[in-house]
């Protein structure tokens, strides 16, 4: 393990980090306030009762995202610190990088940048993003590379959300075609880009193991548990909120019973496959987002479960080996069937929900729901009521294609940055390992981690 | 790890589970909807903060569930993918299928089905029973059995409620005879019937590491302190809620101190048993359930989670080895020092709290109390306002014998079948093995898990 | 591991904690009441709307103390168990022990002593302290010291609390000098006087894996995620709780990116440290405590979480190897870098802050935040609005002094008890290591935890 670090990408991961927090120092300093406290007393009440309604939300979201999705990428058996590690750091770098950007682009021509619990909560949603494409390329990148995938990914997020519900429209409340879709191409776009043709064979500690499959397994679980907050966090409070919830709960848990029919159907013997489960059983969750708030009847989140989940069993046997084969695509986490597969199937479901649901008294499918995008207030209800369903529904389809495309090609160029001289890729026998990126002490002479089998193990060493 | 596999029950699963979706996607698509949203604002307004209220203890149950339970299954070392796997395909299986059979027996007269977030509740209630009794023969038993004993329970189970909380009108708000009593002599029941009276010698795989003890522990932990969340959830609003709250806390922290007590003293050198720890923590918490939002001073709670932790350890120190050499009764993480005999004395002790709790100026126990069981609305307070404290004392006992009796029948019935022959029970060399279940990849010329320790026996086979 | 255990301290623990069960016991049957329920159905709206304000908080912090923290001290590879369980008993005797104390010392004058959440959540709060203090001495301490410690460290932190926040008034809603400077200087008087000028060798099984590091990753994690519910749980409803949570978030967000800096500047190769992952993140945390309700702008929560990861890193680095050469100082957990001199750092920001801030239109900096300490009541904001800035700000410097001098010497004190002959002290072979404090199941002849590695260690062992 002593081998000569690539030291100016080392030099430059602190230098870049700290330039960046003295940036942002001065940015907040300058231009950000809170919030101006009300002062009357029934406001205030209000005030502690809508804090009261969306804190636990917020607080299920940062377990996911800190958490779940950090356990979720601990499948690599020797890459669990790092894997949990990046994903904490670029979800916190993310985080300020839009609070400066969102600042900077929104608010800025109203003077001062107000700052509160749902600015912070959008600011999540877009790194979300970073974390999603990040599974791509996890293992064989740097953190340094990390990081200039999350500030470049984050500003062709906010256009591409811009475009997508600002300007087209487009109904998502869970994200599933401005989070999910967009970040998984732009992720394998990266990745097409960085790794090019290079045909890796399977690396010894890519393999997972049965312990390191059950810690990423408890990822999944806190994930698919607390996914249904982050589906409903944006729909407005009431019938459009609860609607969102069941339809998640429903989608997931179709999905999860899916996930095991499909796997033990594909698998040889009818085994289940662990990567199977610690992915497909999300998939529903994936779908859900763009119809979850809408006046669908509970059927159709089942079956929407039901599709996601075999899309994306079906997608880790066949089409992740047919893409590395064909295109010479590493797709590390699957994030292609996680992500993409139900992102699209959701997208395209968003838009026959729209077609195909009768509409009720007030002229449209979402009379108790306000289509609160994640720029809730550029899309008070008005715009879809004036719409046609046919015109919705084009519209849904134009989202996905641009979020497909977009961040496609936005995610080849970033892919081509980061093959940059100055930002050297690990070496392959330091890929998917701690190592890498953390001084481990070195346990020459002391005791193994755990149970009597490694002390005998150890015994015996010593004795032979 | 190639052998043959029980070929028959292998496409069973999947035929099974896959039936089972598509019979769910028809009944739900012709029966089943949302509830009508309310049109006025002031409702809204009262829906949301309903959902406020009962959202963050649904999230907190979802937790226990899949994560909690699931990892204190883990304590099989070798088991642990397959402990959290099942755990969690059953859960969502069992809740599927209550809501199918809540759908055609409790509304299907009153024509279409309305679904929500208190009736997924329900339904997970009744999962916990299903997820409690697979404690009895869990790693000696197939998915397909466990999926079979799901079917069978939850209907078992529906009945046995309604006999002992809409017919007999126990008080039960926090589950303590209807689910925890039913499922352990359930468990019990199966596990007699389907083991007879084959006699295993302990398997090599079944003692547990520190490790994996460790893990174990983890989901003791999160299911200690979200366990208020399941007590009072189902009470009224406002201080039965709390006191159910209150009753919960004390009853659980006094259980898990005594647990150490109980523990060290029996334990030979004063040590401490991992296992006495990960169940008799939870002990009080069983216990508390039938009293929690009872009229009853704190020191009845804290005295009831001393009981309970001391029966639950002293079960396992001495009834367990006992039934297990008198009746060949297996029980394999003790679910019936944790379930079984918690309850009991949590049962009895509800008979006697009504006995001894004056009638104070509204003429019951339970003046601020609505005795809400989990069929909320059959039993709105006149009931118990008729009764005498005898007749409720004497219903509470007889709630007990049904429990007690109705799901050892059940289970011994449910256990026969279990012996099917198109069942086939895993071979004794894969038992306690995540290999019967998974297709876990082959780790030949790979790097071990983790340190180097293993890393220092792989050199070292290499070398030998 | 047959070793004769030091058979005096053994019965004493049961002894101990089964008489305290027994005291407490009588004491909540005499004294104790819960809170008499109003009768009126708006009060029991308004209660329930309370409790559905307070609820998810508690449950956040009861996550972080008895999850977070406990995974938190499992980074001893081989002690995980034994951390995990005596966090979690020593977090429920200190509670029971508060009720006890408070009962008799605060409320007895009144007659009844009247249980509600929020009496608990004070109990908690005062908890936190043992668990802090004992992360001085992990791992060379028996669980009857460790008790001892509890039962000493409980008063006098009530004493102190009632000195700083009574009496000086110092403002301190999230515990940074009350709780964290408190709990450190005491832990480190203790572990002086307990340990003495000896100077021990690394031990063995002093050194974490990477798996007990990435454990106990997950728990500072989760430890990062709910921190903002333990600093804004005491605050006042509305837009100083809102403000609070916000400070929080940008405090651990910048604590988070700097830590990164800071190790990657500071270790050898710009690899990072897990230890200051594992504390630093949290840093911003505990510093932010005291200021967190102030009307202080964004910016000073970003400085104050950078300066405090920063010293928090260098601590680790230059002041812990330090101490330990010059003093003889252990610190096995490095309390003085995580809570030492973050809550520095924090205390003199506030009187910083309350100096700073300008007037506004009420006269104080904090016109719409009561400062609500941990004894609300005695705190009604009048007494600040009378007092100068100056002497407010004095104040948080004496109650900084307080809270350093005052427990430092009490620690010394506890610390020369625990040498008591009747304490024995764990011999050096069995310090950190479970087998002194849990019956481990022997291995011998069966399967190890894992992976095919270890099975390969194990057949070869057999080969050989």
């Amino acid at each position: 393990m002593a081998m000569p670090p690539p030291a100016c990408s080392r030099r430059l991961l602190p230098l870049f980090l700290g330039l960046f927090q003295g940036a942002l120092l001065l940015f907040v300093a300058v231009f950000v306030t809170y919030d101006e406290p009300s002062v009357r007393v029934e406001d205030a009440n209000l005030m502690a009762n809508q804090l009261y309604g969306i804190f636990p939300l917020f607080q299920d979201i940062q377990v996911m995202l800190v958490v779940g999705l950090g356990l979720l990428l601990t499948f690599l058996p020797r890459y669990g610190l790092s894997a949990l590690a990046h994903n904490f750091l670029l979800l916190n770098f993310s985080v300020q990088w839009v609070l400066v950007l969102q600042g900077l682009l929104h608010h800025f021509h109203h003077g001062q940048v107000h700052l509160d619990l749902h600015s912070l909560l959008l600011a999540e949603f877009t790194a979300v993003t970073v974390l999603i494409s990040m599974g791509a390329i996890l293992g064989r990148t740097s953190l340094c590379q990390l990081l200039v995938v999350a500030t470049c990914e984050v500003p062709v997020y906010l256009t591409s959300e811009w475009v997508i519900v600002t300007h087209l429209g487009v109904l998502d409340v869970g994200g599933t075609i401005t989070i999910h879709v967009f970040s998984c191409y732009f992720g394998l776009g990266m990745s097409k880009a960085l790794f090019r043709a290079a045909q890796h064979p399977v690396h010894p500690k890519e393999t997972p193991t049965p312990r390191s499959d059950l810690l990423s397994l408890v990822g999944t679980l806190i994930l698919w548990v607390f996914w249904p907050s982050f589906v409903a966090v944006l729909c407005q409070p009431g019938a459009a909120q609860h609607r969102a919830i069941l339809n998640t709960l429903l989608a997931m848990s179709a999905s999860a019973v899916t996930t095991v029919v499909a796997s033990s159907l594909l698998e040889k013997d009818g085994k289940l496959s662990p990567c199977h489960l610690q992915n497909s059983s999300l998939a529903g969750g994936v779908a859900i987002g763009a119809v979850a708030n809408m006046a669908v009847p509970p059927v159709a989140a089942l079956a929407l479960g039901i599709l996601s989940a075999a899309a994306c069993v079906l997608g880790f046997r066949f089409l992740t080996p047919l893409l590395a084969r064909k295109l010479a695509l590493r797709d590390q986490c699957g994030i292609h069937n996680l992500h993409g597969l139900p992102g699209i199937l959701g997208g395209v479901a968003s838009a026959v929900a729209i077609l195909v649901t009768p509409e009720d008294t007030s002229g449209s499918p979402f009379s108790q729901v306000s289509p609160i995008g994640h720029n809730a207030s550029k899309m008070a209800g008005g715009q879809w009521g004036d719409r046609r369903a046919g015109g919705q529904a084009l519209c849904q389809v134009a989202g996905l294609a641009v979020a497909t495309g977009g961040s496609l090609l936005a995610g080849l160029l970033v892919g081509t940055v980061l093959r940059l001289p100055c930002l050297v890729r690990p070496p392959e026998r330091l890929c998917f390992d701690d190592s890498l990126n953390f001084k481990l002490q070195d346990h020459a002479g002391s005791l193994g981690p755990g149970g009597p089998a490694e002390e005998g193990a150890l015994a015996l060493k010593e004795r032979v």
